[in-house]
């Protein structure tokens, strides 16, 4: 913890230079722990309404660990991506509620389940092998207070399936879709609905899909103009992001 | 006009098999006019909930004439991206309310000024150089019923200039960043936010820039959860989905 | 012209080691004129069924002028792809029946105007602009013989565009399907039609479309299996291959 | 299975608002079975006119499993691709008709056995290394209902070997292409014939072959115009392609 | 050993053509042992003043080891890169001060701790998974004689975390800056110093991250003028140039 | 000029909370000005010890001239690269002293001309192509204080005439190479020295260079490890770096 | 065997329309034997000048196996690249005089050990990590009958490295230089000789080298005009073209 | 001119350190003019074998003329490469032997047409579009005492033509073979012939060429083991190496 920089602002704060909020914001701002290898930030959630996420990626699983110990104090929602079963293992004996997810390969301690949503979120796939990414997405929304709507195998070579799912498509508020090979699915999702589309291209395909490429720049080069995108697989961001815009006033 | 669709549409709604909102629905999603090089949409704004657009790139200008010429009969607000003066020029004989907006290389037809949203939406440019783009955002934006609030030149390497700007950035509800060279701007601003920050990577840059490819690759891969990207140069997609974000629940 | 090759083979003709078919298909393997900076191939009907065509790409004005030169002696269609208009001047000066196609910027000498196809070839754009290289695979395709379909500006942002023209494309022997951007269209088609459809990506966009790099590997991952792909605005290719796929077999 | 829609076109048939032929047509695309994870598509082959292929890419062993379950109920062949030799086990629990091809890795049911082609399909190796993807194509194509003809191992760079095929080659009403490494030899068999040539690039190679890249592009760029590709290692599509090019007039 | 050339030096000594000075430089700069495999540089040290460096990637365990015994015998520093805990066994049979760096996967002989450095350097990560790199580069800046400020953790979406670390930053002569996915850091601390900064982007990401390309091209195109960048992963080049931008004026 | 900050900073100085070493660094951090497009940051040079330079890319004529306008009121020394006659046209009306550097394409306004530098910096060419960009930073090293060492076309090809330039190269005490085409000289340049070397890849070359991609990854590949690496015609941001290791510490 | 195109040739021959030269010329072309997966080359030496060559890569171990059955009942010399010492073991029972070569990966057979070259061949490496791909060449080479000169360890950021080599370097009639990294290697060695260079990219590296491509795009832009440049880790191949060059004309 | 080297090395020679060879050898390494933007190399005619050439590209008008001014003194012949006719006008009025060559856009001066090769070389194009690349190749050659058989447009898609070239190929020592598009000629020429094959790509082709790209990676690739490559449309370089190759003993 950053002691120096907190008693700088409560002192400023004495002295009268600061109104209450803003010490407040300046305190949470500063509010984070450094545990040697990361500096756990227990001031995001302030910053950003939500619940800290560990990218597990990159991190070796005693990394993971103590992490996951530091914030499991404070925050009642945590989620680890990109994790193994193993490493599961270890943080359910840190906090028995912890769930795994195997498709998605995502811990999730979903404690506070509040909803805090304007409608719902819509979560498609245009096949079956790009569920996993999917499921990332839609594991995040419900853990950030979201309503879920699921809809798998809807790929535009079957129009006809995407077309038979307008009625729920047009009830959600923010959409995510997962597509991998051509990635042509959010531009015929995007001109069905008047609500944001968040694109997540994953690397399911082979040979010219370059692990997701082809899906990705057919996703930026989307002919339908309410469509943004993530990086491939990253179904994290998506299902943030689609949380950030359905969030409902009183909760921002 | 598809009048063959709208008749059997008809029929069925004599019929009473389709509640007057079902027929209207309908009706309104074959309802496009076919000009031979184009299908003039007229419906897109009742699908989508904004005026027509035309993209200028790769139409002859004799083309995009004759498109405006039957958008701007029913649309109050009409937009004409990538295109140039001269085209603006044979517009104006069209439409005298049409203004020019040289940075932007954009047509702006904009009658209907209704504020339709919640709060403001931030644009915010790296560098100079990536004005052009943010302008074709907050353009689209303000022609969609926002409040914009422009903030030019606050890149990266002098991070004092954007941490000057906080205020101005947390009291928008949606924020769009363009920024050439590294694309780092959007990490920034997203870490500095509750609200989603949509990424326009510009052409700006030179040498391993290439055309904006650095910059689009480094928003893909921001370390800022609440960040989603458009494509190079994509200031009127960003200014799109930034207005969806934005539009208030009566609006929807 | 080879005389040796062709005097040889005729010895062997008389000789009886060669049946009258066998000598005409050799003779007409080696049926070429050489000019010095081309061998004009006049047997290329004989093997491949279909009038001889000069790709204008790379060639000097004069180079083309003295091939079409010779081949419109003999053939009575010819084809000549990515000219310009004073060349087109020039070859007029040599066959009056040239026609020019500012479009395609295709000179056309059509002269046999016979019906050898078994049906129609649809040919379909995403957008306004994908229309030249949709032309140039009509054009090409009217010259060999087969009836067209033209359906223009059916992009899958606006679904029931598409949807609109099903009779018409499923009353096709082969679609062609030119789109730039996402090049999403293909995959859309072809998932509702039974014969085979070929992509046609078009260098229309900006950004991340890298010149239609981003539609070729959309229409390469293609989840329809009717899809094949041609070369980035070969729409002679795709012209040519979809009148094989036509042809009836008493033309063949 | 949707019934809801199926329902709603009955109601319209049934109130003479659709011919027979219009509602068979219309349940005919509504037809799908939702299993969860996927949708099984039993109109796939009415609207294809071939039987159901299931991508092993992507899925698990127990997702195939349920898939081909409901397919073999109701399509005599049924072809499982990209899968393994454990998946082809419990697959033969259910259809005991199943064969494993350990080259192409691909299970096939094939049970209707009827001639359905106009000529033979010829497909084509510039390797040995190239024959598993052939194979993918081969097995396809007869699975679909034609005669195949196997030519292996014709490389260019030995190009008397390819010449020596001619006669079989111009036999053939449509030629599959398979070859790695620099991709020439669909440029010389399109040379060679009148018919559609498809060609698939392989993944083998090492160093600048880039795993199928260069003879990807290689094959797009071929000099012979009746030259169309599908995606590396594509061996199905290859097929299946064929396989529409050479159908019989009463099969479509 | 190439005596030969160094005979020939020193007989044009003896004659007096060369001054002691001029001599001992040509020697230095002849002076290495040829084992077969390798040619080991006991000069290096003396043509660039710091210890010999073995990059072990793609090296047999048993050369490594033949390399660094000559090594050993003469230079007091030495440093392996890109090894395994094996090979470490083996040459610690042969040095026993040689240590084993896991993160980093090095093994360094630290025998000559002098402080050699004008200041200190910073070693510095944007994430908990850019440390094997940024401790790579750490250990070779010791080895070399400088006290090392290893500042982990401050990626830019929390810009708070390395704005605390403004005094730090300062206070080095040189900054090194590991970061992975958008590689915006080294940028962000360019902009807070005078000196210069060394980029080095890290492999660590997913999807459009491309192996740290992403990163890379981020570093490249920094809108900071004071960052030079090096290759993917480099730790230990970062940690050498910083090395010879802090040495004191009499150590050169 | 962002005047609410400063007052703020001034207050707290006024309460004694700063020191007066702390407040006007904090001053000077906080001080630009801005001009609408562009934020003109007077205290960079405070920051980085160096004078405001003005990238042109991007930027029109009008804009750069007024950002030089405020320049020259408080800089002795400014430089604008990537420009061209016209601009330096306008600019020289502002001020007489600005020169006008043709190769470069870089206005220079060099007015204090004081040694700041420990010894001398090389700036070296692989061709008589490259010199544009080594002129460039070449121009701003002298700029920067340092006196400057130009070495032209001395590429690898003919190794002799780097080997001719050892002493000169030996008496630097940084060094900036600008190669295109294969980009192979810092690698052998950087064996000769004990100093950090600054590659600078040039757009020189065709065909698989790709613009200079090639000697950007040849660089970046360097053997030699005390080579970084700028962007591709960073002629500016090698010689700004150049000067940063040059500097005395009196000037630091 | 093609025995009918054999038998076509022997009755032009007899008939007296071909010389006794020219029938043995045209029964060498079509001579090969067919045994199902590959179609065995024994003309290749007559055409080539050279024994055959198994390129492993991608061909199962009993494909192998069967094919070097074929071959070393009539070619003298026999290589099997790119396989693997179970392979290895299974060629040995077939034919005992065959060696392994475990850091080429590669089978030799060399009972015809004649000398044919005018002089010697240069095999140099840049580093220790290039030998693999270097024997590779070395091994081609004399088993294609030519002295080798194998020279390792010479990069070029010791340029007296290779620069102690200049006599053997001059020397040789064919230098083949194998190098990773950056690939400036074939560049230096290519300016101190007066004959061919084949230069052998090799995907020794990490980052940015992309397996190889650095070294590649650096070979192709070399500025010594005698370099040409053949597949990343094709020793093989720069063994074979050097040996073309080498070859007296007596043995051509 | 570098004197101050040449007296060190007449020194040592007066000492009798150098034998007469040694020290000619020496001088002619060293020997170089110094024009300031330029070192002329007198002596690379004698360390290669060939007169000087001057790459165009990149260089001033001026600057190329100064170079030529110095080298026509010595050289009798000299090339210059990548220019315009404007230029030609000039160095014609240095000297009057100058030749212009339109389509290889390279200025020639050919003094001394001695013969010097063993055999022909042979210049192949795939089409004619390549040919100005291939003239660069055919003039280099000639000038360096060559004998050129120039084959043009005999590319893949009519194998007949290349076959009908089957006795020039095979009375060439070495062949040079341009091809753009596809490149897949080379691989059918050097399956012909007994000779080393120099592979040029060129630029010609559009979309998935990738200006050359296309065909650099086919030509890698190729399957035939006697071919090298050299850079896209470096029509010289591929004249150089094969003049090397076809160069006489004597002349070596």
């Amino acid at each position: 913890m950053n002691v120096k920089e907190i008693e700088r602002i409560l002192e400023r704060y004495r002295r009268g230079e600061l109104t209450t909020a803003e010490a407040a914001r300046l305190i949470s701002e500063w509010h984070y722990e450094d545990i040697g290898h990361a500096r756990v930030d227990h001031a995001r959630a302030a910053r950003q309404g939500f619940p800290e996420v560990v990218l597990g990626l990159g991190k070796t699983r005693r990394q993971i660990v103590e992490i996951v110990e530091r914030l499991v104090r404070r925050a009642p929602n945590v989620l680890v991506t990109r994790t193994d079963a193993d490493t599961f293992g270890e943080v359910r004996n840190i906090c028995t509620e912890a769930e795994w997810h195997e498709a998605a390969r995502m811990i999730r301690i979903w404690r506070d389940r509040t909803d805090r949503g304007r409608g719902t979120i819509a979560v498609v796939t245009a096949g079956t092998s790009d569920i996993p990414v999917a499921e990332e997405a839609a594991l995040t929304a419900e853990a950030m207070g979201n309503r879920v709507e699921r809809i798998w195998d809807v790929g535009v070579a079957g129009i006809h399936r995407v077309l038979a799912e307008r009625e729920r498509l047009r009830g959600a508020r923010a959409i995510i879709v997962a597509a991998g090979m051509e990635g042509a699915l959010p531009s015929v999702v995007g001109g069905l609905v008047r609500v944001p589309v968040i694109a997540v291209p994953t690397s399911v395909g082979y040979g010219a899909s370059f692990n997701g490429l082809a899906a990705l720049l057919g996703m930026l080069n989307s002919c339908a103009s309410n469509v943004t995108v993530v990086n491939i697989d990253n179904g994290f961001g998506a299902g943030f992001v689609a949380s950030l815009i359905n969030r409902r006033h009183d909760e921002e």
